[in-house]
């Protein structure tokens, strides 16, 4: 308990500030000011229990909510008492009965999900409504029950919000504009982490359950992209409280652009998904063989550096409110990204499995079509090759497994190129004989399916493919989030560099 | 508002049940039954309107939060009051001090997030504990204020309660569980969608901005996976009640393993995470061209629908509380995914662009790992092709791009494969002359760099390959969701079909 009130030294204070209000009170009735506090001092406790929230914004709108419905079900009381006792003998027939009606009217209304803003307000219509009916009838005193108790919480909400705001005030804005700064940082841990862990080959032994089923983990990865996902409902409860409070600090505008500011988080929300596809890529059952991923190491290492760079970059401009200092502050992750592209499409082969190639039924091969390609095929006229040796082959290709895994980006460049020569058309021979990466458990001398050894291969070849797509996925969205980020600046009016 | 109470009728019926309640105790205080409710009638009242909740557990937690809170504050209050009364000066200052330190502790330990299940019962303890406290000693009638408030207290509890469970209960479980079964819906028809629509080459003109902040949107194909997602909250609300509910209809077991529904659920959304990462396939700049879509557009279409009925088939089975019929759930999904892997095994030239293979620098090339691979190399020992040829070449083959585009899945097997002929190695060429694939704005005769034009569509190629290796990741992630499923239907006691 001590360790939590020292991480954030606000929440004692705004304890602090809760029992000063309470002893206040306590004190006004003991000095029996004003005279109807001792009969009524319950609204007045009440009233700071319930309003006195943690921010500023929270004890605004639950203070209007609480203010309203108090007006509104007393003017109504009034108006339902006065009708009663125009009716003689059925006036508690005729309260009961208004009360049923305006009991269901108002729990109908509450529960409809537009109403979840004033759900406190209609509470407390509904309270009020009840009790100046009741009291006010047995007693006799509806107008009297009405107004001490307005006073009452008017006492009880004045000094809430005279301490809650006088001494050292929480702002919800403030809230939300560190809660969306800080899940860039985050994110960009998350982010780095996923690439340095793929090339690295990180493996979980056994993926945790928690992770499984989205629930909260310690997994360094995983903890900064779900905390940035998470947020969402707690950024939008901020800002149900921020349009509540007044210019303040930093954020002096009128109308200060808080919904901007969950835009941002929002658009940072859609880049943590495609880290958490990346994510998904460590988690996979299905893995690039080491060799293949060492040969984009640099790149991908790169993207994964810039792009959490930008993260920090933006992370860093949101928190310190100022605009960027250049326009394109994306020109590095995006020239890292193609020089990824580049890359794979050099080594596109390594994605690949090209050894059934082949099996291709003829029909859906280059013969019906190479006359439509145009002229440049015609120099290449040879007959086709023994595709379908392939199948036969695949056994053989097995017994060599384990003495070449460590040879890669091999490119068979061997075979005779004859064809080539001098015509304007190039001709490549792919590399037949590509080394099958077969997973561990299947290396113990089993009998297995070739086959299906074969699919595994290709599988975890193309999973590399995914992890570098993923990843220029993630540089896209980038822009996204800068335009979000831009649109706060200019709404918000940013401070420049 | 008639239109969202007919939609659910519960909703009506639960208003309906609260104007019950707060006319019974509206009609005990007009007939002054007990007597001393006049007075303290409030209490009363207070109870309906704030622990008559939706649910069932909600009303019992909140109401045994309310009843533990006032219990132990009014206990702490009269132990108060009798220290106070031995103090003779200083008893105002005593109480007033305690008044701060009890605020202060409450008010801490209500933040600590472990507290969050009995935040009411902390509120309504400090609320209880200042009013007895104040109001006590200014009538110096402690044990009185608080038995008779007691008192009270338990008549609107237990009217509520009566009321509540006696005329059509609402369950958070029954709740719960059909939160859980509905959204099976949602992802089967999330993921199909995605499917399906990336096969008609499904694109969006501009993609929505509240996806791209991921905000609610009636988007088909995003609005089943976002449900699934943010369920997350509800159903650990739903939880939190769920375990306060006594057996009841088919949830007969005492200890109901509520929490399995929420594993289910988490599982699922770590499917629905997987049908996000297809749909981003869709929301991409980057699209794979539509012929080689075609090609693979048999599989891919048999993998969604399999995996959609697996999922609408564990839903249908989590609605109507059965175990699995067969075993093997997933067998059929499985072989279309295995099905789906083969084919991009033989066609994976589509995924990639090889005509920049070449480009590789020669060290990295096969000459020096030939030896490696074994004896099955010698055979191939001709010279290296003319790789740098490729770049030289690019201008040339743009010029037959308009032409080519409905031709696909071209195997350029004219090349003469003359090495090959009666050794044990295979060389097959791959297509040179691969027919560039441009995105449309750049078909208009502008002159543009052909490197950048070579990267989108070795990108554009690649994004295929994502989408299939998702989809793939996807069918491995049901694996787990079966998992879970099978827990909750061993704990929970499912029927046998």
């Amino acid at each position: 308990m001590w360790a939590f009130a020292r991480k954030d030294p606000r929440k004692p204070v705004y304890s602090a500030k809760v029992a000063t209000a309470l002893a206040l009170i306590t004190l006004l009735v003991f000095l029996r000011e004003p005279s109807d506090i001792v009969s009524h001092s319950v609204w007045a406790i009440l009233t700071v229990v319930v309003v006195f929230e943690y921010t500023i914004g929270a004890t605004l709108s639950k203070g209007l909510n609480r203010g309203l419905g108090t007006l509104t079900a007393g003017g109504l009381a009034l108006a339902v008492a006065e009708s009663a006792r125009r009716i003689d003998n059925l006036d508690i027939v005729f309260l009961i009965f208004i009360t049923f009606v305006v009991a269901f009217g108002a729990t109908l209304v509450k529960l409809h999900p537009k109403m979840k803003p004033y759900e406190y307000g209609l509470r407390v219509f509904l309270l009020t409504f009840c009790y100046v009916t009741v009291s006010g009838y047995s007693t006799g005193e509806f107008i009297g029950t009405a107004v001490s108790r307005f006073l009452l919480i008017a006492i009880g909400a004045a000094v809430s919000l005279a301490i809650n705001i006088g001494i050292h005030p929480i702002w919800a804005g403030e809230d939300l504009h560190h809660l969306v700064a800080k899940n860039f940082a985050g994110v960009a841990k998350s982010l780095e982490g996923c690439v340095d862990g793929y090339l690295t080959c990180m493996e979980y032994e056994r993926v945790p359950s928690k992770i499984l089923t989205y629930q909260a983990s310690d997994d360094p990865l995983y903890s900064g992209y779900r905390e940035a996902v998470e947020a969402q409902a707690q950024e939008e409860t901020l800002l149900g409280f921020a349009i509540w409070e007044p210019p303040h600090g930093p954020y002096k505008k009128m109308k200060y652009p808080w919904v901007s500011y969950t835009k941002v988080g929002g658009a940072l929300r859609h880049c943590s998904f495609a880290v958490m596809a990346l994510h998904g890529c460590i988690l996979s059952e299905i893995q690039a063989p080491p060799e293949s991923r060492r040969v984009f190491s640099t790149e991908l290492h790169t993207v994964g550096k810039e792009g959490a760079k930008v993260l920090r970059e933006l992370g860093q401009r949101v928190k310190t409110m100022t605009r960027l200092a250049s326009p394109n502050v994306l020109a590095e992750v995006h020239h890292a990204a193609e020089q990824l592209q580049r890359k794979i499409d050099q080594r596109s082969y390594i994605l690949v499995s090209t050894d059934r190639w082949g099996e291709a039924t003829p029909r859906q091969r280059g013969h019906g079509h190479a006359g439509a390609e145009g002229d440049k095929d015609k120099d290449n006229d040879a007959p086709p090759g023994p595709e379908h040796a392939v199948v036969v082959n695949i056994g053989a290709e097995y017994s060599v497994v384990a003495s070449s895994s460590s040879s890669l980006a091999r490119f068979d460049s061997s075979a005779s190129a004859s064809a080539d020569g001098g015509s304007g058309c190039l001709a490549f021979r792919a590399q037949a004989s590509w080394p099958a990466r077969l997973p561990p458990f299947q290396q113990g001398g089993l009998p297995f399916d070739a086959v299906e050894a074969r699919t595994y291969e290709s599988a975890s070849a193309l999973s590399l493919a995914t992890f570098a797509s993923l990843l220029i996925e993630f540089v896209a969205r980038l822009r996204n989030l800068v335009d979000a980020f831009e649109e706060l600046s200019d709404n918000a009016g940013f401070k420049d560099p």
